[in-house]
């Protein structure tokens, strides 16, 4: 469906195209830090929200609803790259992802742990996540692979928080207080000596300043939403021609959702930080 | 599936079956209410767990997943009598589930209604409930068909909060006291004289101890699955053996569940004021 320009004409070919894919919208946190490291590709993202949450269904469900909206990227939208930009996805589903699409597929949680090795000195780091994802366990088994001890937490109410739109109240404040006095003292019990904190969910950037607030002094706030926009730019970077984008142009971004457009469009752009435009309902069966 | 005994025995047949359905365990709050009305009932309660929530779907999907978990409900258990203990399938989805069974179908949005209705004497009520049923305004049209103006306000976070066991925690109560707040202002605003706070949410009644210390002094609280549970208690009693039941033997209860059986169990508990016991996970497609 993409169009494909061959000839040295003065008018330029599409920009190569990098897909998207969340549950819901809280990936578009990675979007925002791929399209500001990016700006001169074209992006297209899906939220599969007729099906949210991911995160109470099974391996094999949730495999098969993030094959069909990969497929979905790729042969409709001519996506040459994906990112999955949900933990629950990446964690249960990136082989099978990997299996239904021939485009390079990258999920959040291995940037994620690859940032925290970086910036920790100890060794030891904490994981906020949501409870699907911490059952998974596959951010400790991401950080065990690179020689970390992380220990993971679930914060359920740190979604709905954000999709409140509290994201600056004393409420959030406090409730983020109590989760990492939890976190804090079950590490000093299990005798960890933390320095850093990885956000495992596409939602909490926007948490970025109160957590920032709440951590102990020292203690390094890692984004996985932004390490795996790092990523992906840097082995997506090669598709793209080497004169930078006229700065006065504005990314071209397509956004998808399977149901709730209008709560899209609501929400869309306080995770985006610029406005989601128009969204386009599709259906993907199921 | 429900073994019937037509003999004058020395054992007794088997209780007639109440069903009570739900998206979720919210429903349980109603499950628990028609125990304490009707122990010498047999009750069946289905949880459709894999396809929660609802309230992010369309009309034409609720309605086609209510009517396969009634169906399970008559056809698999025996149910004589449904009740659908979950606000977004009753206000969108009763008429369907009353064609799909041969059986007396209850709802809890208008036994809510006329809660409110015997409650109110200025004629003015507040709903809080979910997104989902405050944009359907179910209670609305219900209220204004008993000559009452209802004013509803979604409250996101509250069930998230029951979710997480934070029915007794500060955070719960300023949560609660910031929304009724805006709830007040509003109906201020809209020249309304509230008297009557309908709880439109089978989770909500966990929170009535906050709820009661926050509202007004003199506004009266119903809790829509308490009354549910009443009017349902009055149609079924007629199927039920004139003497009481023995009250040193336990009600006799089953409970299935779409997926997250594990979920279901821990939590299942709290809304139910005793134990859940075994849930079964049933499959019905979809």
């Amino acid at each position: 469906m993409l169009p494909q320009s061959n000839s040295e004409s003065a008018t330029p070919a599409m920009s190569p195209t990098i897909g998207v894919f969340d549950s819901g919208f809280g990936g578009l946190t990675v979007l925002r830090a791929l399209i500001h490291r990016l700006p001169q590709a074209r992006f297209a993202f899906l939220g599969d929200t007729a099906r949210l949450p991911y995160g109470s269904k099974s391996r094999r469900t949730i495999a098969r609803f993030a094959a069909q909206s990969a497929q979905f990227l790729v042969r409709e939208q001519g996506a040459q790259f994906l990112v999955i930009a949900c933990n629950t996805a990446s964690a249960l589903a990136l082989d099978a992802i990997q299996d239904a699409v021939p485009v390079p597929v990258l999920g959040v949680i291995e940037p994620g742990a690859a940032a925290a090795r970086a910036a920790s000195k100890t060794g030891d780091v904490l994981v906020i996540a949501t409870d699907a994802t911490v059952h998974s366990h596959a951010y400790a088994a991401a950080c065990q692979a690179l020689g970390l001890r992380a220990l993971e937490m679930a914060c359920p109410l740190l979604v709905p928080l954000v999709e409140e739109g509290w994201t600056n109240h004393p409420v959030t404040a406090q409730v983020i207080r109590i989760y990492l006095d939890q976190l804090l003292a079950e590490a000093a019990a299990q005798g960890l000596n933390p320095d850093t904190l990885v956000l495992g969910c596409t939602h909490y950037p926007l948490l970025r300043p109160l957590l920032e607030q709440a951590v102990p002094a020292g203690m390094r706030v890692i984004d996985s939403a932004e390490a795996a926009a790092r990523s992906a730019a840097s082995q997506f970077a090669i598709n793209l021609p080497p004169t930078p984008a006229d700065p006065a142009q504005e990314t071209e971004l397509h956004c998808f959702a399977t149901d709730s457009v209008e709560k899209f469009e609501r929400l869309g752009s306080r995770f985006l930080d610029r406005p989601v435009g128009h969204v386009e309902l599709v259906d993907l069966g199921g």
